[in-house]
Formats: C-alpha cells, sequence, structure tokens
C-alpha cells in the first residue's frame, strides 16, 4: 500500500523515511504554553501552525514531484487517514462539524495547555515541554515539571497515533466492538486513530496527594474512509500517602457530579472499575483511594456526542478539584518520618505501574515508543524498606486499612 | 491424594492446614547466624536441629493419631519427596550418597550463612534473619541488612519448594527436558523440587558496585519416588554506577576460573548469556557489566555430579571477590553530583527487575509467594528524573557506552 500513495507521504512530512505521523510541529520546540509564572513565549496560534505546516509542505515539495515523476502516478484519493486529517485541518480548521479525531486532538491540546497553566501557577515553576514524533507512526507533545517548589515530579503528555492495525489486533478488538467490521469478511489491516492525555503530579509535601488521570480516544477507519469503530475510555484516581476525609470526599464528589449530570449508572459503575484496577495484587493493596476508571465506552453505552461531553466534563472537574486539595495540603506542616512514608509509598506506586499498569506495559513493549514519555510517571524518589509496617492505631495504618478495603467516600 | 496421607503431613508440619512444605525451623526466627560484628546468637548444629524437628513431631504426635484415628488408615509407603526426604533426614543426615535436593539444600544454607558472616564483617552491622513457610508448599530464610554502615540494602534469601506440577507445566518444561516424563504418556501430575540461593547488595557509595547472584536446582520425582528430570541454573553480574575496570577484570576474571576448571565452553557461553538476559530492552541497555547467566543444565550439558560441582565453585567465587572489590570502594570519597547518578541508575534496576526479571515476575505471580522475600532485591532508595543524560565525555557517559554494547573484560 505504501509504495501507492507517495504524494502525500511527503506532503505530510519531510522525513523521506517516516510514514503515517501526524505533523504537530516542526520537531522538538520548548515552552509553547506559560503561566505568569514562567517564560512568557506562547503557543502558536492556529493560524499561525497551519501557516507553518504550509510553509512545511513547500518545503519538500521539490522532492515530492521528483518523487512523482520518478515513482508512479499520483493518486489524490488514496488517502492515508492521517493526510486526510491534515488535509481538513487545513483547508477548513477544526469545528463541532469536524471528525471526532480532530475534536478530540483540539481538545485534549487545550486542556493539556490549562492543566499546565494550573500547575505552573501552583508550584511557581515552569514545565519542560518537548514535542516528538515516532518512527513508526504519530507523536505528541510531554510537558515535565521536576523537583519544582510544590512538585517533585508532575508530567502532563498527549500522544496522538495514527498507525495500521493487522488481522490479528482486529479479530482481537472484535470481541469488545462488534463493529469493527461490517458483515463477515475481516480486512488483512484497518487503519487506525488513537489520541489521549495522560497526567501524574507527584508533589513533595507527604501530606498532598499524587494524582493520575488519562482520557482517551481510538477509532478505526473503514476502508472508504469512513469511521468506523469508535470508543472512549479514562477516569481519575487519587492516592494519598496520608487520609484527608475532605480532600477524598471532594475529588470523588466531583467526579460523581460530573458523571451523574451525564448517567447516573455511570459513577457506580467507574468507582467499582477503579478499585478493581488500580490494585497491587502481589500485594493486596490498591495503589490509592481510586476515582472513577473506563474503557471501551461505545454506541452500546450512549451516542458519540454525550459521551464526548461526559469526558470533556469529567476531565475539566481536574484543575478545580485537584488545585483546592493542593492549596490545602502543600504548605502544612510534616516531619521526617511522615516524608519517609510517602516515600515507601512511593515505592508502591512503581510497583503498581510497572508490574501491573497495562497502558505502561503495552507503552514499553511498543517498538519506538518514547520511553521518557511513558516513564515521566514514575517518582523523581522512591524508597523500599523490607518488612516495614505502619504502627498499630496510627494515621500510617489508617491509611492501610482503606487500601485493603475501598470506601465509598460520597 | 491428599486425603490418603494425613500421617506424614502431620509428621512434617504442625498446622493442620499446610501440606507439602519443607519444615527448616519452628516458624520465624531472628539471628541464628551471626558474625563477631553482630549477635554472637549461633545457628543450631545440624544435630540440634534434628534434635527440635523431633521435638516438633511430637508435638504434633497427638493430633497425628487423632487424624489416623478418625480419617483412614496410615499408608506409610504413600509418602510426599518432602515427606521422605525429612525423614531420610532424620535418619541419615545428608552425605555425598544423599539424594541432590538434601546436597542442594545443605550447600545453599551453608552459603547463605558464609555469606550473611562475609558481608556482616565488611558493613559492621547484622542482618535480619526471617524463616518463613509458603501456605503451598516450601519455606526458606530470608537474611536482610538495610541502612547499615556500607549497605543500603543487602538480602541473601533462599528456598525450597516442594509441590506438585500440572500437566500443563509439565508439558511445557517437556519442550527442554525430554527425560522428564519416561516414555509418551504424560501423567495428569508431578511432584517437584526446587531450591535456590539469591543475593544482591546495594552500597551505599557510588563508587561501589551492586551486585546480584542466584544459583538453583530443579528436580522432579517420577511416580515411583525416583529421581526424574533435574536441572540447575544460575550466575551472578555486577552492576556499577562508576566504571573501575579493575573490578571488572577482577568480577569476570574469577567468573571465567571457575567455568574454566569445569569447562572450557561455559565462560564464553554464560557470559554471553548474561550480557543477553540482563538488558532493559525498552531502554536498549544493559543493567550493568554482566558476569555469568545460564539455565537447563541438565545431563545435556554434563553429569549432575561435574554440574554440582561447577555450582559450588562457581557461587564460592562471590565472598573473597565481592569483598575485594568492597574494600576498594567502600570508603572513597564521593560528590551529591556522584550520589544522585547512582540514584538513576537504581532506578534502572527497579525497572529491569519489575518489567523484565522473569524470576520477579514467576515470584510476584505465584499464589501465596513471600513478597517481602522476592522484593528484598529493591534498593532503599531510587530516583527517576526525566531526560536526564550524562554530559558528553563524562565517567557517567563512559558505563552508559559499556552498557550500550557489552565489553569482553578477560
Amino acid at each position: 500500500m505504501a509504495s501507492q500513495r507517495p504524494a502525500l507521504r511527503f506532503l505530510a512530512h519531510c522525513k523521506p523515511s517516516s510514514r503515517r505521523r501526524i505533523p504537530t510541529s516542526p520537531s522538538a520546540c520548548h515552552r509553547p504554553f506559560s503561566s505568569s509564572a514562567a517564560n512568557p513565549a506562547r503557543s502558536p496560534a492556529p493560524f499561525a501552525r497551519y501557516v507553518s505546516l504550509t510553509a512545511l509542505s513547500l518545503l519538500v515539495a521539490v522532492p515530492l514531484f521528483f518523487k512523482i515523476a520518478v515513482d508512479e502516478p499520483m493518486k489524490l484519493d488514496e488517502l492515508t487517514l492521517a493526510e486526510r486529517d491534515l488535509k481538513t485541518k487545513m483547508a477548513q480548521g477544526v469545528t463541532d462539524m469536524s471528525p471526532m479525531r480532530l475534536r478530540m486532538e483540539k481538545f485534549i491540546r487545550e486542556q493539556q495547555k490549562d492543566i499546565v497553566q494550573a500547575l505552573e501557577a501552583i508550584d511557581g515553576s515552569g514545565f519542560r515541554i518537548d514535542e516528538w514524533q515516532r518512527k513508526e507512526g504519530g507523536g505528541g507533545t510531554t510537558c515535565v515539571l521536576q523537583d519544582g517548589n510544590v512538585f517533585e515530579k508532575a508530567g502532563v503528555g498527549i500522544s496522538l497515533v495514527y498507525g495500521t492495525l493487522p488481522k490479528a489486533a482486529i479479530l482481537k478488538m472484535r470481541a469488545n466492538h462488534k463493529n469493527i467490521v461490517e458483515g463477515e469478511a475481516i480486512p488483512e489491516s484497518l487503519e487506525f486513530f488513537a489520541a489521549g492525555l495522560s497526567l501524574i503530579c507527584h508533589p513533595k509535601n507527604p501530606m498532598a496527594p499524587t494524582v493520575h488521570l488519562n482520557y482517551r480516544y481510538f477509532e478505526t477507519a473503514n476502508p472508504d474512509g469512513s469511521s468506523g469503530a469508535w470508543w472512549f475510555g479514562g477516569g481519575s484516581d487519587l492516592t494519598p500517602n496520608y487520609l484527608f476525609d475532605d480532600d477524598a470526599i471532594l475529588f470523588h464528589k466531583s467526579l460523581k457530579d460530573a458523571c451523574d449530570a451525564h448517567n447516573k449508572d455511570y459513577f457506580p459503575k467507574f468507582k467499582k472499575w477503579c478499585d478493581e484496577y488500580f490494585v497491587n495484587k502481589h500485594r493486596n493493596e490498591s495503589r490509592g483511594i481510586g476515582g472513577i476508571f473506563f474503557d471501551d465506552l461505545d454506541e452500546a453505552t450512549q451516542d458519540k456526542e454525550s459521551i464526548f461531553a461526559f469526558i470533556q466534563d469529567s476531565l475539566k472537574t481536574f484543575v478545580p478539584t485537584y488545585s483546592t486539595i493542593m492549596n490545602r495540603r502543600k504548605d502544612m506542616p510534616f516531619t521526617e518520618k511522615e516524608k519517609e512514608w510517602q516515600q515507601i509509598r512511593r515505592g508502591k506506586y512503581v510497583e503498581f505501574n510497572l508490574v501491573h499498569d497495562r497502558g505502561t506495559a503495552f507503552g514499553l513493549n511498543t517498538p519506538g515508543a518514547r520511553v521518557e514519555s511513558i516513564l515521566m510517571s514514575m517518582p523523581l524518589t522512591a524508597s523500599w524498606r523490607y518488612m516495614y509496617e505502619p504502627e498499630p492505631g496510627s494515621r500510617e495504618e489508617r491509611l492501610v486499612d482503606v487500601l485493603r478495603e475501598p470506601k465509598e467516600w460520597v
């Protein structure tokens, strides 16, 4: 298939060796976002970005036409999904009428910017921003604040992947998503798009909780270019070292409110799913005090617009909720012993992420994946003490009791 | 099968719910070994141990005979492997004529004691010693020195497991070990014995290297009680934060000498195996500077006595070699920046152990496994810095170069 569409391959990319990458911006650049706390350079406006993409296209015009001349006739109708989307964005921008791929990309890009600004406002120092592309297709933007005033490490990353699913993967996905293919014939391959925003914050103060969130969208393209199967996944969970009921209630309540506004079944179902997923099975202990987790939300759940509206509202609870919790906890006094306990909890966080988390395992096993973006979730520091047990009746023991038996907070 | 042999089940264990455990000593006890640096209490002599096992048997005599009376007739000829071995040890002790199971157990118990004493002599503080039993069968002794004078953490553990392999596992093992069953008929289950000694030392001084070793023996029993398939595995590898060629050469040379004395093919083969196994594939970087690694050494390699002799010589290189290296490095001056580099290397050690190490994965997925013994390999402290790269031309960079392209040290 590759040799049938030399033209648009080059329209989209400047390196002849690369295929099906989504062009985000020309190579790595630093600090496109910023808040008052950081460098005042601004991210290029959408218009400016399309201008720069056009410039990029012009830069490759000569090799492109050479390629067309020596290779084979240009077939403008045989575009990859990435090439189609680029063309649409350049011609029309992104509106409510655009394909969900483009709307999800726009939404997570905006959210990444807002979250980075909110976390910079809490910390008083700035994020490092890396834009990257994956040789095999796709790319993203990874923002990391490390060893700040308030955060040991905070990472906010987005990734946008255009790729091809082999037959084996299609068959596997069909178990959960019947409409991935129409009729009985399974094609040899299907183009897909995946977009996601991931976030993790490890505060310095042991009284302040670690938080994680991830929202994602997946879609396949039918051979005629129309959208095939699609689904959303996501969730957010809180991992305190010390339990503050107020924080736990606020965190769960804000997610419950976002869920309830869309579907009364969501919160009980997604809260349970979260309690069952984020578990260090080898220790019979939850990673944290939960939140919500869900996957495979498709037309069997609700229509696409309704689910996208829920995804947006749910993700948008993060900034106000976590800012409130951080403002309560970031300057609390703590002892050396409490810091040590935080470090031990961090060790167990690492265990979950490296041993049990399916997303991390998938990432580390994906050839050409950007390991530093996947492992931005690792804390700056962690500790393992052999046979460390909290004292009976202590606040540390109270946390472990809740981790062994998840609570209903709202 | 369980209900056919109530008698010896109780002879071996005091808790009626437990089956096929190897009795080591009554429950958890601390400090059976010690060196001049630590508590002077001594480990019980073999004779004393058998006396205490006899005492244990007497303690369970009443429930045993009650059990026999109400259950079914005692069938002394239907002993489990564990029960047979206990009976042999009690009657005859362990000699060169004993089954390999008992000789390997005796050897690793002695080695554990010697290594613990040697490490205590280096550190000047003592190990905590925990004896444990696994509900599903087996047990071990875990010795950990934590936050000492020289070692951040050092763990020396042995485990001895008697269990039953289901048919699926037998079929899988037959791929490498044809003689696991005689003829074509695969039995529904086979009794097995596994024994191993594992060691890991994480020194405080960043100039001193982390070391790991593991030696193990596996055997199945034929239905008539004779030994079926058997094999040895093992190896040892060094993980410095800073390269000292002298240390690397000494470490590799002592292993090479031990290999060469038994088989000239061993070292080149086992060195390569080590370089291929201890790799953080997701970073395309070795964990350390290698050593030797091997598995499945059986009669296709050499006869059992020859391999056991090699295992013993190879393991015995550890104390003199590592003591020499530690005496060179443990008191060297270092900077804060060098300590930071050590912590980053520790993070990558954790990544290997949790993501790639087959032994750790097997352990964490084994129901009822003692997690604290499996994870004694975790460092006391570790760090993850996003996008940390050593400076060009630095000693840190030299290490990474060697980790990307393993060297021949001897």
